[in-house]
C-alpha cells in the first residue's frame, strides 16, 4: 500500500458493523475516486453526530436536545410508554407501527454477570415515571432472548407495583414465513397461543 | 425519528458502496451506542483523506505525496510495469502476487462512448514513459470485460511501438473452483489453453 493516511482510512472504516478488511478497502477507494464530497459530507456529520447527539432526558434516547422531539411532542399518547432495550428498536416500532404513545429506551437489558442492573438501565427513572400516574399501559418490547424476558418480567412488576397495566408484544409465526422453517420455540408457542377464528 | 442530526447522519453513510438505508440506520445507531471514539477517528481519517490524498505523478495511483511510495522505491524493479485500470486492481496485485515491478493507473478504460479516451487515461504519459527506455516488459492487467480487452488491446500495440514486450494475465479455471460452475467463455478458454504435464 502506498499511502499511510489510506491505510489509516481503511482501518477506521473497521469501526463499522460487519465491515471488515475486505469492505473497509472498498469503501476507501469507492470514496476516494467517486465520492469524495460525499466523503466529506460524512465526515462531519460523524463529528457533528458524534459531539452533540447525547441522550433524552425523559426516555432516554438519542436526542440532540435535552428533552427528544417524540417526548416534547403534544401530539403523543401519554397513556402509554413502551419500554425498549435500544434506540434501533424504538426506531424499529415506530417506522412499522401506527403506535402514537412514547418510549422509554433501556440502552440494555438485565445482566447481573455483567454488572448491569435495574440502575444501570434508569429503572428508577422509569419508576418514578410511572408513580406520576399518567401512565396506564406498560408496553413491554425488550427482545425475546433469556435476559430481554428476564427485564420484561422484572418491569411487569414494576408496572404492577404501581397500578399500571404490563403488556407484551405477541409471539408467533411470522407473517409471510413458512411453518417448515419457524423454530421449534416459536411453533410451539404459536400452536398454544391459537385463537378462534372468528365467524 | 428524533434528531435531525441522527437523520443526516444516515443519509451520509448511504455514500459509501453497498449501503443501503437499513443498513446505513445500523451503522449510525452502532457508532452513537458503541463506537464514538471510532466514529471519531473515521470522521477525521476521511476528512484527511478527502483533502490530502491526490494522484501519484508518475503511476497516477493515490498518493499523499507527488511520487507515492512504490514509485519512489530503489528496490522496485523498473524494468518491469504493470497497468491496472483502478487502485483497487493495483492493491490486489500487490497483495496476491510477489509482483517486485512498477505499477501504472489507467483510473478508467477505455470507453469512447462515454467519452473516456487515451489522453484521460493519462496514456500520453505512459507512452513518454515507455519511451524512456527502461521498461522492458509491460504486464497488461485490465479486466476481462469488452472494455478491458479493447484496452488492453491498444496498450500492446503502444508497448510495441516504443520497442517494450506486453504481456498478460493468463486466463482459466480459477483456483479451487469448480469445473461445473466456471462459466462457458472460461471453461472454453482454459481448453483451449491446455498445457502439457511436466513429467
Amino acid at each position: 500500500m502506498s499511502s499511510s493516511l489510506l491505510e489509516q482510512l481503511i482501518e477506521a472504516f473497521r469501526v463499522l458493523p460487519g465491515v471488515g478488511q475486505k469492505t473497509a478497502q472498498r469503501m476507501a477507494y469507492h470514496v476516494l475516486e467517486r465520492e469524495r464530497e460525499g466523503g466529506r459530507r460524512l465526515s462531519s456529520a460523524l463529528a457533528e453526530a458524534v459531539e452533540r447527539i447525547g441522550h433524552c432526558s425523559r426516555c432516554r434516547d438519542f436526542s440532540e436536545t435535552a428533552t427528544c422531539a417524540t417526548c416534547a411532542s403534544a401530539s403523543r399518547d401519554v397513556h402509554q410508554l413502551c419500554v425498549v432495550e435500544s434506540p434501533v428498536d424504538r426506531l424499529a416500532i415506530e417506522q412499522a407501527t401506527g403506535y402514537r404513545g412514547l418510549y422509554f429506551v433501556l440502552q440494555g437489558r438485565l445482566s447481573p454477570l455483567d454488572g448491569i442492573g435495574p440502575r444501570e438501565l434508569g429503572l428508577d427513572r422509569l419508576a418514578a415515571r410511572l408513580g406520576e400516574g399518567e401512565v396506564q399501559e406498560l408496553i413491554i418490547a425488550t427482545n425475546p432472548t433469556v435476559e430481554g424476558e428476564a427485564t420484561a418480567h422484572y418491569l411487569a412488576q414494576l408496572a404492577r407495583q404501581h397500578g399500571v397495566r404490563p403488556s407484551r408484544l405477541a409471539h408467533g409465526v411470522p407473517l409471510g414465513g413458512e411453518l417448515e422453517y419457524v423454530d421449534r420455540g416459536t411453533l410451539s408457542h404459536a400452536f398454544g397461543s391459537r385463537s378462534e377464528v372468528p365467524a
